[in-house]
């Protein structure tokens, strides 16, 4: 059971009602770093010690910035008096949270992309954007928009319009697992427009992937490959477990 | 509560001390397809039926046969007689679990590519190993080996090579979670030869990415951005939310 317990306001806000005991050391949304080693400091006082994340802390979340600190800082990690027993439990990722709210969008080949050139160039970000279409993975697209940040989008939208056509399925996907939980499918040409902040993950399928009953569905391949079982024969028994 | 309960049988041997009354229905690895329809008729005919999948079922899982076989039988979702009610039940990836043994390995934008090439032509998949490692993603690899398919990995390993430094880090992860759950470092020149199977999880770094104490850490570049603070200065005090 953890002592203390880092994160971002929004997310302990979320977590609260599941934490018993801990002090709570909640901060703004680009505090990463500070988070980060005042949670280090903490752990090394000898405190049982959480950083939490949205989605998993491992993709776009705090795994990287507790790492990055441990490694500068040159901290040992084991189970000997200033070594660090540090564990990092998996989640669910956002794009995998918006994708199971979209049907089956992840279900070839994907990539996951940041548009935040905060901390990474924004001709590196063209350059993977460039290669994902080239590629034809599924994207999926994190951090497409803050208030600091507001032609990423459009931009991003105008490169992939290079590659692929204009009516490639999309979808958004808002607020997973929150209140105000929102899905909407649009078409790469209204990608550009689209109202999302960065609370919105994005999903552009692949040249494969198609609309089904207001779902996003990649096939990987079955039903062309193999084709349906006959409707008409007698129903094969199956084996039964128990 | 499921009446029926669908799954590759490695992983509904995994799932019975949590499946209470249903009826279990295994099947072999290749049966995907045949699995799907079946899964589709028994909820057709009103029993409340899941499908099981290892890690997240929308990542290389079931989804995609699911919804293929939806699809091409022209089955409405909702509510009403002969419409079928689907939810999709967010999971763990097996490349996020595995970044979660290795540390922090896909904290920058990164690429999920399976060597599988049952259903997706070869070519297609060198095609996006040479742009994902032109992009510098991390690139976690599904499916590297089986009986069937064993010169794909040593192939992958030879293109990305020509790429990437052979010094690139790669973290081997096992059995995720299960009985036998491993974890190795190797580096991209011990890829070809690397002891992998269907169960193995790949994780290549990007060229950021570097060990630091037996884990795999890709920075997000933070402490190069902001640097740490000033060890020297007085602790300030930090916000506590109860």
């Amino acid at each position: 059971m953890a002592q203390a317990v880092y994160g971002y306001h929004l997310y302990l806000e979320q977590a609260k009602p599941h934490i018993k005991k801990a002090r709570l050391y909640k901060s703004g949304m680009t505090s990463e770093l500070r988070r980060a080693e005042e949670a280090i400091d903490s752990a090394l006082s000898g405190r049982r010690t959480a950083v939490i994340s949205g989605g998993d802390a491992g993709v776009y979340g705090m795994t990287a910035a507790v790492f990055e600190v441990l490694a500068a800082r040159g901290i040992d990690l084991g189970r000997a008096d200033g070594q660090l027993r540090v564990k990092v439990i998996p989640g669910v990722p956002a794009v995998v949270g918006g994708a199971a709210l979209l049907g089956s969008p992840l279900s070839n080949d994907f990539c996951a992309i940041s548009l935040s050139d905060r901390l990474t160039p924004w001709d590196l970000i063209e350059k993977r954007l460039r290669l994902a279409a080239q590629g034809d993975f599924v994207i999926g697209l994190y951090n497409p928009k803050s208030k600091l940040r507001d032609w990423q989008l459009a931009r991003s939208a105008e490169i992939l319009l290079e590659y692929l056509p204009p009516e490639t399925p999309v979808g958004l996907t808002d607020r997973i697992g929150r209140a105000g939980q929102a899905v909407s499918l649009i078409t790469l040409s209204g990608l550009a427009q689209a109202p999302v902040d960065m609370q919105t993950m994005i999903i552009i399928g692949n040249q494969s992937t198609f609309v089904y009953r207001g779902l996003l569905v990649t096939p990987r391949g079955y039903v062309n490959k193999y084709g349906l079982k006959d409707r008409e024969s007698p129903k094969k028994e199956m084996e039964n477990a128990d």
